[in-house]
């Protein structure tokens, strides 16, 4: 079994190193439009061999994980190069530009929309990592479109590295994703982004701030050239989310200025039912 | 040497925990407005004893762990009942106003204003934790208004458990606090709550959601009656930080309505420096 990787960064070199551990057959080739990096790959022994986009019409199986801007153009040329037995995914965080660009690809039934939930906040193939996707979620949207043998390959792949399958139209995915993953991220670099231009003198940050600070302002650390393009593909969804959240902070900030303590104190205690959805996100991860 | 903690949940919790540990001699009084929670606390073996208001005159060591509400209305009371040479001690994460009700008070030098950076989002004797102060910053404010003798045992207890000391007027504490700790606990309750509202088919949150959101709306579990008081009592600070975390989110928003991408992409990685501060956190806890 040949598996390219093209993006040999931490979503896909973290695949590479699943699929080595369960297909002992399988020959990984890297192919990376920064060549430092996919030498870095091959010396992690996440691939086993460099390989350009015109090795492609040897491939069984073509994982796409660049920045999603990059796949958008790159993924139909893939479907173009490789054979009719070739399964393409994609594993990018938007999922309804790439679906519509590809809807009249002749080889639109090669192509697998996938979105594994799973990353840390770090990037490159130094951060990639085994068993990162062991009981996480992978969202497969417009499965009807996919020939039947390559999603039963993909799921049999899935399913090996320990993945949980969800169906959901692309609208929907990026829709819900907004809210859950991308609205995060941007709350995260925000709050990053207050106290640093507030703190020029770090040492008071260094000092002062605890565990809960680090853990809010965790997501701030991710790469720029993974999220902008992101906000860029789901742009619409996104701006809903901004506005929702702007609109509950300053409702929150006007009962303070109104020492409305009372109807403060509700609001934190309705979310705290955040608990029993946490404890969700967690039992249905470890199963 | 015989402690009272006054509040037996999280923080005055785990503060009896340590000194059990590390002084063998010292007696636990608990006292809780709640007798529920002070049996707990007895049954876990946080406190030796249950105790009254009306025990205090017996007291070497006084530490006020409630909510910053109740403790502003108690420390004075508390200081008329204590000895001469008994130390009282906050542990409340504002401390201007707790410092200004007591300046004039005939026992203030009695009196340690504290705050030791460590906690979880849970609450409760339950949520007591050994250890949860080992490499972490203590933030003293006003030590000259203690008795010299008084500040010297509460810094060896504070040593002897494994905590860093640093020196603050109370004004600066609160601005400083604000924005790392405060703010987090709203932009993580109000991501919560923007969430909840949209999804009002759960299902959806506990199959998307990943370690991302669960990291960053993590603080959304806190007790509402622990962080009421803190906004009300930190109110201008926390306005402030509101409203140019508002701002910031207002601007970003605007950057992605205008397409302005390499914009969102430079605000992103300035942002992304919050790796270092982050590090150096780390660090510093680690010594």
């Amino acid at each position: 079994m040949k598996v390219f990787i093209i993006g040999t960064g931490l979503i896909g070199g973290s695949l590479a190193l699943d699929i080595q551990e369960k297909y002992s057959e399988a020959v990984i080739y890297g192919v990376d439009a920064n060549d430092e990096a996919l030498t870095e790959a091959k010396e992690l022994n996440i691939i086993h061999k460099k390989a350009t986009f015109a090795d492609l019409n040897i491939a069984d199986i073509v994982i796409v994980s660049t920045p999603v801007d990059v796949a958008i153009t790159l993924i139909p040329k893939v479907l173009d190069e490789v054979t009719d037995t070739c399964l393409v995914l994609d594993v990018g965080s938007t999922k309804e530009k790439i679906c519509d660009v590809l809807k009249e690809h002749p080889k639109r039934r090669n192509f697998l929309a996938t979105h594994p939930i799973a990353g840390t906040e770090f990037s490159g193939p130094k951060a990639a990592l085994k068993n990162l996707y062991k009981g996480k979620t992978n969202i497969i949207c417009e499965v009807e479109k996919t020939a039947f043998k390559l999603q039963e390959k993909a799921l049999e792949i899935f399913s090996n590295i320990g993945m949980r399958i969800r169906y959901m139209d692309a609208k929907s995915h990026d829709k819900h994703i907004a809210y859950v993953s991308h609205l995060s991220h941007i709350s995260s670099f925000m709050l990053g982004k207050t106290v640093i231009e507030k703190e020029k003198n770090e040492r008071d940050i260094f000092d002062m701030a605890g565990s809960g600070f680090a853990s809010t302002v965790r997501l701030a650390k991710s790469s720029p050239d993974m999220w902008t393009p992101i906000f860029e593909q789901n742009k619409e969804n996104v701006i809903e989310t901004l506005n929702e959240y702007i609109q509950n902070l300053h409702y929150f900030k006007q009962l303070i200025e109104e020492d409305k303590f009372s109807e403060i104190h509700s609001e934190m205690k309705n979310t705290n039912h955040i608990k029993q959805i946490l404890n969700g996100i967690k039992e249905v991860k470890l199963q």
